[in-house]
């Protein structure tokens, strides 16, 4: 980056939001994927205006901007593989309004989801989407991915709760989309386009999300079976039942232990697979509905049934839900994660394939997830120094796909694509929707310079 | 249209599906708009691949062509303004597949969306979009306008239960958008973008429909007020209180009047205004909810309120509501409608507001709709060969328009722009949102040929 374009950069964002030391580059150089790429700049967002002055020169130069909320993202979205400048929306973090008349708020990007589902439940409010990673990702990030998470069994994902934004286009100008009230259909639906788009199409600036009444009352529920593929066939008996839990998490045996670390002596580190099933609702509806949900399951073969006694208990136990992702690492110095999602009924089949990778490729593998979406976390544990490892790992990321597809599913349920799963993207999108969707890039950012070679 | 094109047209579809007599012509003109206007030719839609040789000609002649589901739009979606084909999709009408297992079905677009809810419920399962007009539209026709209905007020709209979709692009293209499963992230959101796109982005030609549990139980209750603006502080307030039924319909006495014509005697039609609350879940549940709102609107000063006693009497009910709409031209022979929807807690504002136009216009004025959204269908009846009246009626209407824009509101809630609105669009879209729009329409149609002069 020359000297005269960073000195247009800095004026347009002004003196205070410009960062260019090695520290700062090297601070936002990486997510949680193992890639990482020094920007040439930081700029530390304060408000809409300002992004617009910042995209209206990055344009005129063709200079990248990379948008970054909490860094979470596991493939890559935020990482500025061409250089430039990144973005950094966690500044704006203020919440705007709860309306409890209307059921509805609005918030700026940088608002950690943790501290929103805090204000929203403080009023009696409630907000679905829960990405694990809640305690450090960004409003913003959840909607350019559009985050599930495990509550989407029953209440569906990021994009479901998005009435409307505020965006600063690639070339400058600052759109209102959408709504703030329960619906709208005036022109092209540009909400549901930008959300999901990883932060390709406009940077988001603010955001009206719809709100639901704090459901009275939670129930959540172990269930621990002896066989990871009865624990699968439960699953789907459950949905081809008509349960719809809130919450249908698993855990196979490797997850468990990872799990465990968190609450050593409590979970059952021999069991072959745990899930953690969760229903809400008013009071009566939450107590009989958990008793089917148990039933069901000791009737399927679950070795041991508990409902949590306390709402500390619960949190503990998702706080160890939360803790599997970070303790992978006992099992390998490197990660390769995916986020296949087959339909449910099809997890027994998806159970039974990974079994069968392992005993081929003799890797660690771990798998957990959000099972009641189908959407099933892979994970393998290896040293990417090791090149036998490392193309045995590839080989059976391949296998994993072709048969995600072939059993109707989808490479993505909610990581996105970005960097790390790109060389898949065709085995699932074909040419004509690609060709599609890189017109409807450029319609967007004519110079290509907003998170540049990410997806497609 | 030429000879020739003729011909090209006739030879891409097929002798069998092409028509160009008069009565075809004139069949397929119109809806329930007031525009009506001849096509130069029908074709009648048997499979993809012959919508898609369709296109291919179309594009390259510039020959409009319109989609047409079921004809029962009021903002003249499917009336082909500027001649070309009239593209019917009714005959492809078969319900694919019902996937109880996985909560997931494939329908073409034909299909009538009451058929749709009777064979899905029929295997224990729903499908919550419920357009008034669930008799005579289509699912295709549902999915372009992102068809709300009555039960929105829980459940969403139509773009909810959009999983994925089979479309052909405007040049002729067959495109798969989204997933078969409950999620999916790859690539940009193609699928909510053709929703709710009026029919001019793409022609729908089978769909992914995400269903859910039939509820175990409906409570329906019908509660009078003495006064609308008491019967539009009780909505707010059951919103407000956290209480969501799954619908929220409301009728001014004009409306009462309607409906009372289905069911002679049994409805107030002194009264100032009615409400049909429905509530449901597990029996249990159903139950205390009915009764919270019972109690919530005895409190809030309603007149009666009563409890539908069988299935048999909620149906003639809702009989009764849908023939308002048909019934209103007892009041005029012609028919101005609106669906603008307002944030929830400001419903009672837009009642004292038609209150004031009604009375400042003398004009004959009905509303009801789907409340509990916030949405409201705002109707004037009246002779358009009388001037005067019509003056008046646009100008109440842009009245109407202005003081719902400024209160937060949208222009639609669920009947698109079409034609009908095209002349309001710029109050609420801005000219870069519209400048955007128009270029992702190019995007998909560089020819200009799919549904042209629609929504911009
Ligand atoms: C332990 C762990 C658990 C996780 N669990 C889940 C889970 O359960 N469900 C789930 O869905 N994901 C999960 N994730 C993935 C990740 O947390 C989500 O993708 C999250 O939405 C990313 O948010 P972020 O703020 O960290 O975004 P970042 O990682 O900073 O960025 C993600 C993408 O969003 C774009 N972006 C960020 N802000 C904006 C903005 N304002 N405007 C436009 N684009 C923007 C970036 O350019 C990038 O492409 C998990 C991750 C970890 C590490
Ligand atoms: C009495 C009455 C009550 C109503 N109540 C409601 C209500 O409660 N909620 C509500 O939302 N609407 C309601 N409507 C409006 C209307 O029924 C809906 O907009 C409905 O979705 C239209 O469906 P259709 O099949 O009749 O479509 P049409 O009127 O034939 O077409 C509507 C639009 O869809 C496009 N289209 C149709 N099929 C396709 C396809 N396969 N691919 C691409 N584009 C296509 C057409 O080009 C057109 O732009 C009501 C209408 C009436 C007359």
């Amino acid at each position: 980056m020359g000297r005269q374009v960073r000195e247009s950069l800095r004026r347009a964002v002004g003196e205070k939001a410009f960062f260019d030391s090695e520290a700062d580059r090297f601070l936002y150089s990486y997510d949680t994927s193992s890639r990482k790429v020094l920007p040439d700049a930081v700029v530390r967002a304060e408000n809409a205006e300002q992004i617009a002055a910042l995209m209206a020169v990055a344009t005129r130069h063709g200079i990248p901007v990379t948008p970054r909320g909490g860094g979470s993202g596991t493939t890559g979205g935020s990482v500025p593989v061409d250089g430039g400048v990144v973005l950094v929306m966690s500044g704006m973090n203020r919440i705007l309004s709860v309306d409890m008349d209307n059921l509805v708020a609005r918030a700026e990007p940088g608002v950690i989801t943790g501290d929103f589902h805090r204000a929203v439940e403080a009023k009696g409010l409630f907000y679905p989407p829960d990405p694990a990673s809640s305690a450090f990702c960004t409003l913003g990030g959840n909607l350019a991915e559009c985050a599930g998470g495990p509550r989407a069994v029953k209440y569906g994902v990021t994009r479901d709760y998005v009435l409307g934004l505020e965006a600063v286009l690639p070339t400058g100008e600052l759109i209102r989309t959408g709504v703030q009230t329960a619906k709208g259909v005036v022109g092209y639906d540009l909400t549901r386009l930008i959300v999901g788009s990883e932060g390709t199409l406009a940077v988001i600036t603010s955001m009206n999300l719809k709100l639901l009444p704090l459901p009275e009352s939670v129930k959540t529920l172990t269930v621990v079976f002896d066989e990871m593929a009865r624990a699968a066939e439960t699953v789907s008996e459950i949905i081809r039942r008509g349960l719809i839990p809130r919450t249908i998490e698993y855990m196979d045996q490797a997850a468990i232990v990872c799990a465990e670390t968190r609450m050593p002596g409590e979970l059952p580190v021999d069991a072959g697979a745990m899930l953690i099933i969760e229903v809400d609702g008013r009071k009566a509806e939450a107590i009989a509905m958990a008793e089917d949900v148990a039933l069901l399951c000791q009737s399927m073969g679950a070795r041991e049934v508990k409902v949590a006694a306390s709402e500390d208990e619960a949190a503990r136990l998702w706080a160890a839900r939360k803790a599997i992702s970070p303790a992978l690492f006992r099992y390998g110095p490197h990660k390769i994660n995916e986020d296949i999602v087959v339909p449910r009924s099809k997890i027994p089949d998806v159970v039974e394939k990974i079994r069968e990778l392992k005993e081929k490729t003799r890797l660690m593998m771990v798998s957990f997830g959000h099972a009641g979406d189908g959407n099933i976390h892979f994970n393998i544990m290896l040293d990417k120094k090791d090149a036998s490892a490392l193309r045995r790992a590839h080989w059976a990321v391949e296998e994993l796909f072709r048969f995600t597809l072939a059993l109707g599913g989808t490479l993505s349920g909610e990581h996105g694509v970005g960097l790390s799963k790109q060389a898949y993207f065709d085995m699932e999108i074909g040419p004509e929707e690609k060709a599609l969707m890189l017109r409807l890039k450029k319609a967007f950012d004519p110079a290509g310079i907003l998170n540049p070679h990410k997806i497609f």
